[in-house]
């Protein structure tokens, strides 16, 4: 599972044709992603108003920032989830990360963040997968540095304030087998090779690694592959939050649940998250001026943003008459993302994005700036408080008592 | 894992070219199997009478009737396990069962048989791999009933006396996790679609589990898929005594292998076992004439044994005058399977298959029904002493402390 919301490759390409996929993301003709397009062919659905009033209903509280912002706006099911949370059942949340960096970035973060609000807002307990398997499949990498990569990425995401009474942290390298492995291997039996190919565009040059892979993923999101977690609760629903990238693997998940007897996982999927430049033509991936890592300073980060691409004007008097382009505009991006108080952001998106507004390029950088860096300081203060007991701790193989209150 | 030397669909066919992989063996033109096109086309090596007589140096006792006669006839690098040995090496065995059955026949005995005596003679270690959830892939079961078939099989297989210190059974349910899961997605990811097309025949409608299964069966060829038994001892080299139809698990294993730093299994390969009737068609493999199974009377037997195709004629005088033909004759060819007696078999094979010998069909047919219906006996008494206290102890994970000794 990569669900980082990443932006290698994902806004600028050369082919001419929007493609996306578990392993690609790339808009028609170096354009924007065409998430209606996107929901229309993924056949998923948009998560509206009415939804989102609901969750906020529901749960007592404020809906998070990125529901209220359209940062999860697609979903399968969830409606359902709610349903069944109104009338008292229970359900649990499976999210994941492939950990093929040492360093996380921004946009890895948002769906720990969103989980960890879901967590807390339905007190429901939560299994995060770490696809060591994946990552040595499809990366240039060997078991054991997939493993210590799993590792460290599971402090990132220990760092982000899970509940460990409620959170099972696993890799599949040393998870995968007993009913977890069974259900891989029920779920591999309903998917024929033409289907896998039309699902996930595999050639006959891809390894047979990646097909098995699929149904790895697919595993978490049956109670059945918990046995320690949820015994005799197979009918327990299951809620994933994820990019929205990953919907071929959880279309082919909820088309086979229910002939396994099953009920289908739900999902919430969010749009990717944009790089800082949007250069014409490829990104590279390898390029570390095009994210924002946890690791960075606070000058990197000054830097980062100061050269982040802009929608506004440069001449003063030309951005007053003319307002930002606030689509094109990556600190304004960001700040829509990261910056909490709703009415700071609406006072922003008039000053800056409208006419006759006071707020230049550098007052929306120095302030996203200011954001940015105060998050990366809390993740990096938290994840250095980490310690291996906790890592052990919430990957041992346990019960957990207390997962739904 | 099915070295089963079963022989279901095996001899006659309908099909016009020789067909021989894991899942189907069936002859040309209803005729026999060509073994030697067979070594040609698979790429293994006729095991030898030279091979046989170092066999014999090397552990001091005579060759198991089974290398005697021919039913392990073929080989991959037993001949550099024989050099190893020699040198003071060591090498552990792998064998495994397909558990599709409740009981098993006499050529599922086989290889076990073989294995045993192996095990013996070399003084070594052994892995037993039970493919319960290839069983679950292929066959119509559920994964309840292949486990419970698995633990079933598991009893016959401890049945036929193996060393507890030295042998350790797995069903892949159980097992697969850790270093055997790494194991297999290692190998999984040296193999093209295109590859395993090419090995295994798979087509677009074939499910993706099968394409996940190789690895699956691959990984215990590897010492380091079993921590437990082989700590540190990366370089032990592993033999596998199997029929040929395992050969493209293999040779898809061995050309692996260098990629990953490990040593290439060698094979020790047996011929198919014959079915009791030769039909023009297709044989039915649910027919229960077809096989003498484990759980047979000794009536039952008789009865079988009757009715098994004759290489011999009717009139005793036509008997007399022209021989049997021995090559059609199934009661000898079960003779020459299980008899343990050498110069016995040579006895019959004279006064049965040449002319004017005094053996009519009928003397065969009694002969083979003691010889069959005493191993029978015994691996019932055998089976009924298996308690579950040993099949516990056969399947810890645990150390094996004297396993060379």
């Amino acid at each position: 599972m990569e669900q980082s919301l990443s932006y290698d490759n994902r806004i600028d390409s050369e082919s001419s044709e929007q493609v996306v996929n578990p392993w690609e993301v790339s808009a028609k003709d170096g354009g924007k992603i065409d998430y209606d397009k996107l929901i229309d062919r993924f056949g998923c659905k948009r998560l509206d108003e009415s939804l989102i009033d609901r969750v906020e209903r529901l749960t007592g509280r404020q809906p998070h920032k990125f529901l209220r912002r359209g940062v999860f706006f697609a979903h399968r099911d969830f409606n359902e989830i709610l349903d069944a949370y109104e009338s008292g059942e229970r359900f649990y949340l499976y999210t994941g990360r492939g950990p093929s960096s040492e360093a996380l970035h921004l946009g890895h973060l948002i769906p720990f963040m969103f989980t960890k609000y879901l967590q807390e807002a339905f007190k429901v307990p939560l299994v995060i997968q770490l696809t060591d398997d994946e990552k040595f499949m499809w990366k240039n990498l060997t078991v054991e540095e997939s493993e210590r990569l799993a590792r460290e990425n599971a402090r990132d995401i220990i760092a982000c304030g899970f509940d460990v009474t409620k959170t099972f942290i696993f890799s599949d390298f040393d998870h995968v087998g007993g009913a977890f492995y069974k259900n891989m291997v029920k779920v591999s039996k309903c998917v024929t090779l033409n289907k896998a190919k039309g699902i996930f565009g595999f050639s006959g040059e891809d390894h047979i690694g990646k097909l098995s892979f699929p149904a790895v993923q697919a595993a978490p999101s049956f109670p059945s592959s918990f046995p320690h977690l949820f015994p005799g609760m197979d009918k327990l629903r299951c809620l994933i939050p994820c990019a929205i990238d990953q919907d071929p693997y959880f279309r082919m998940t909820r088309d086979v649940a229910p002939r396994l007897g099953y009920s289908k996982p739900a999902l919430i999927e969010s749009s990717f998250f944009p790089a800082l430049q949007a250069k014409n033509g490829k990104m590279s991936a390898s390029d570390p001026n095009s994210a924002i890592y946890v690791t960075d300073t606070a000058k990197d980060i000054k830097n980062k943003i100061n050269k982040a691409k802009s929608g506004g004007h440069q001449f003063s008097g030309v951005q007053r008459q003319l307002g930002a382009d606030l689509e094109k505009d990556i600190p304004f991006k960001y700040l829509s993302v990261f910056l909490e108080d709703d009415s700071e952001l609406e006072l922003i998106r008039k000053q800056y994005g409208e006419k006759e507004g006071i707020m230049q390029t550098g007052d929306v950088k120095k302030r996203v700036t200011e954001v940015l860096t105060e998050i990366v300081e809390r993740h990096r203060r938290a994840r250095a408080a980490v310690t291996d007991e906790m890592v052990e701790a919430f990957m041992a193989v346990r019960p957990l008592p207390s997962m739904f209150e």
